[in-house]
C-alpha cells in the first residue's frame, strides 16, 4: 500500500477535506474522547494531504477546501492486519473442500503452495499480492503486513520479499516457515542456510524476521538462533507461536523482545504473565481457528493480565483465506471473550503496536490520514451484524478509495 | 423485491443477454450438469427479459442481443432467503454490546422492537426494509421472506404485512411471535385476537402464516389452533420450531404440512423421522446460534436421513443482524456439519423448497434470471473465504443490480 496523493489527486479534490456528520467516531486516544477508544459523538475529521490535521465534532470543524458528509455514518481508523501471507501461487480449493466435505485428501499443505509459488512467474505473484491488497482495502485495511514462507529457497524466498515490498511496507522474512523439502533430511542444514545466505539476500527487502515455531516446523533453540540471526542483520523479531501445542515460543518472542508473539492459542499461566509484562504484543488469528475447526485462542485472561492484543487476518490460502477484519472482530467478540470495543481496538491500534507503529491505527492529528466509514452508526455494528460488508467508505493515505 | 424489467430497461440492454466464461456454474438441476449441484465448467447462461432462456458451455451459447464477460468468476443462483424479520424500528445496539461485554443491561428483547415499531412511522418502516432488503440484494439474495410480528395489535400487525408487501412477494403474518404485552395476562384472550380479528385484517396481505412455538411463546396446542385457524384463511403454514428447547414445533409443522419448520436446533430422533418423511423443510438458521452464543444445529443427521434443509439468515435486530446469505454458508460448514455443496444449495434452492418455489433458487431454463457472479472461481470459496465479500454482480429478473 505504497499510493500516496499525488499533486493532480490533490488538486482534484484541494488540500484539505473535512469528513463531517460522523455519529460516532473511533479515535484510540483517549485524550480526544471517551473510553479507551476515545469516542467522540457527531464527529468530523479534518485530511490535510495524507494526514489528520484536525479531529473534534462537526459543529466546531474548520473550514476546508473540500467536504464530505458521512450522514450519521460510523467512523474508524482503517485498520491494521498485521499477519497475511499473501506471496502465494496456486490455490488450496480442494483441499479445503475434501476437508470440510470429510473426504480423505493427501494434501500436501504448506509443501503444495511452496511448490506453486515456485512455479508462478513474478507477474503472477505481483497480480496475487494486489488482488488481495485491493480486496483488504475495499473492506479497510489500510495497514497491511505480509511475508515470504514460500519459496524456501534463497532465489524463491528473495523474490518473494521483492515483490511484497512494491506492494507495503510491512515486510517479512519467514525462510523458517516449515523446514524446506529441499533440506527434508538435513534441519540443521536449512537453519545454516535461513541463517546465512537466505538471510544475506533477504534483509534488504524486509522490515521484520519471523520464525514458525511449532513441532514439526523449528523448536525453541532453532527459533532463537535464527532470530537472533536476523536482529544481527538489523531486522526485528516476530514469532508464529504456541498456535497448535504449547511450547517455547511467547517466551522466546519476550525474551529476545519481539514485537508480536502470533496465535497464542495455547498459553499457560507464565505464558501470559510473560507478555504482559513485556512490550511484545498477543496477536489472535481467529480465522484460522475458524478455518481448521480448531480451539479459539482466550483473549480473557491476555486482557485481563494487562497484555496487548490485537487481531489479524493470518490471510492465506491454506488455513486462514480471510481478508476481513471485520470477520475477525465478530469472531473475537462471538468466541474468544473479547468485547466488542476491545475487538476494534485490536484490529486497529492493537494491529499498529504489533507493528511497533504510532502513526497508523489510531486518528490523531498527525496521524496517518487511514479511515473507513461504516454503514451503520457505530463500530459496535462489526460484531453486532456480522457477515455484512459495512465497510462503505475508505481513505488512505488521505485518499479516498 | 418486485422490481420488474421496464421497457426502457430492455431496450438499454437488449432483450436477450448472454453471460460467458463463468468458470462453475452453479445450476442445482442435475439434469444440466454434474451432481446434485448441477455443475456446468466454463458455462454460459443466457437471460431474455426477466427469464433464464438457454443454459450451457460458453462455445455453445447461442447469439444474443447483449454480453457480459464473467472472467472466470463463479455463478450461482441468486439467493433465497426465506426467514427474515426486517419490519422493525429502533435498533438493540446497546443490548447486544451488554450481552457480548458481560454486562448486566434490563432487556426487554422483543417487547423492545414491539414498541419502537409500534412507534415509528410508516415511511421509517418503509425505509427500513427497504434498506435491508437493498443490503441483502448487494450479497446475492434476490428472493426474501419478511415477517410481521413486532406490531402485535390488528393495526401494526396489518400495517406491517402491507409495508413487507410493498417490497416482497414473500410474506408472513407472524401476530403469534409472542404474546401481546397488550395481553399480558391473558395469552388464551391473545390467541382469539390472533386468530379472530387480527386474522382477518391481515389475511389479504400475507402468504404464510407463523408462530413461534416454544416455552414463554405459544405451546403446542396455541401453535396448532394459530396455524389451523391461518390454514382456514387460505395462508400456508411455517413455524419456529424447536429453536431454544426441544418441543412440539417440529411435529405440528409436519402435521399441518408447513412448507418449513426454523430454527431446529433442538430435535430428537422422531422429530427427524418426520421430516425426512414430509414435505416440510428443515430450515437451519445459524446467524441466531453465532450471535447469542448458543449451541448449533445439527445438519448432519438431517441430511443423512433424507430431510430437505435451507439456511436462512434470521435477520432482525434482536438475535441475528445479520443479511448475508454467505456468512450463513461458511457458518453451516464450519459448525453445522454442511459439505460446501450441501450449504449452497441449502441457500438456494433449499431456501425455494422452504418457500414451495420452483422458478427460483435455480438455474434452468424458464426460471427466474436471478444469479450472482462471485469474485472466485468456484462456489466453495464461499465456505473457503470466509467474511469476504465475493458477491461481485448481482441480476434481479433480468436486471443487473
Ligand atoms: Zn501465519
Ligand atoms: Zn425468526
Amino acid at each position: 500500500m505504497n499510493a500516496s496523493t499525488t499533486a493532480a489527486e490533490r488538486a482534484a479534490t484541494g488540500r484539505t477535506t473535512a469528513i463531517t456528520n460522523i455519529a460516532t467516531l473511533v479515535t484510540n486516544d483517549p485524550s480526544l474522547g471517551e473510553g479507551p477508544l476515545g469516542l467522540i459523538q457527531d464527529a468530523a475529521v479534518v485530511l490535510d494531504g495524507d494526514r489528520v490535521a484536525w479531529i473534534g465534532t462537526t459543529s466546531k470543524a474548520p473550514a476546508t477546501d473540500s467536504h464530505v458528509d458521512a450522514g450519521g455514518r460510523a467512523g474508524i481508523p482503517g485498520f491494521v492486519d498485521s499477519h497475511s501471507h499473501l506471496v502465494f501461487g496456486g490455490d488450496r480449493t480442494a483441499e479445503f473442500n475434501a476437508r470440510m466435505s470429510g473426504r480423505a485428501y493427501s494434501a500436501g499443505g504448506i509443501r503444495t503452495t511452496v511448490a506453486a509459488t515456485r512455479a508462478a512467474t513474478d507477474e503472477q505473484l505481483h497480480a496475487n499480492v494486489a488482488k488481495y491488497l485491493a480486496e483488504a482495502l475495499r473492506q479497510g485495511t489500510t495497514t497491511l503486513e505480509t511475508k515470504s514462507g514460500y519459496g524456501l529457497n534463497v532465489e524463491d524466498e528473495a523474490r518473494a520479499l521483492r515483490i511484497a515490498a512494491a506492494h507495503t511496507d510491512e515486510v517479512t522474512f519467514l525462510g523458517a516457515h516449515i523446514v524446506s523439502p529441499d533440506y527434508a533430511d538435513d534441519p540443521a542444514g536449512y537453519v545454516d542456510l535461513v541463517t546465512g545466505p537466505m538471510l544475506d539476500a533477504c534483509a534488504p527487502h524486509a522490515r521484520w524476521i519471523d520464525v514458525f515455531c511449532e513441532q514439526g516446523a523449528f523448536d525453541g533453540d532453532q527459533a532463537r538462533t535464527i532470530l537472533t540471526a536476523g536482529k544481527a542483520k538489523g531486522l526485528l523479531p516476530r514469532v508464529h507461536a504456541n498456535q497448535l501445542h504449547h511450547g517455547p515460543g511467547v517466551q522466546i518472542a519476550v525474551e529476545l523482545d519481539a514485537a508480536s508473539a502470533d496465535h497464542c492459542t495455547h498459553l499457560d499461566a507464565a505464558d501470559i504473565d510473560a507478555l504482559a509484562n513485556s512490550a511484545t504484543v498477543a496477536t489472535l488469528l481467529p480465522g484460522a481457528e475458524f478455518s481448521t475447526r480448531a480451539r479459539w485462542p482466550d483473549a480473557r485472561p491476555l486482557l485481563d493480565a494487562g497484555a496487548t492484543v490485537a487481531l489479524s487476518t493470518d490471510c492465506n490460502p491454506g488455513s486462514s483465506f480471510t481478508s476481513s477484519m471485520p470477520f475477525c472482530i465478530a469472531l473475537a467478540v462471538r468466541d474468544m471473550k473479547m468485547t466488542p470495543d476491545e475487538a476494534v481496538w485490536a484490529a486497529t491500534a492493537g494491529g499498529a503496536a504489533a507493528l511497533r507503529r504510532t502513526d497508523v491505527g489510531r486518528l490523531t492529528p498527525g496521524a496517518r490520514a487511514d479511515l473507513a466509514l461504516l454503514d451503520a452508526p457505530s463500530h459496535v455494528h462489526l460484531a453486532y451484524r456480522p457477515g455484512v460488508p459495512l465497510v462503505s467508505d475508505v481513505w488512505h493515505r488521505g485518499v479516498r478509495v
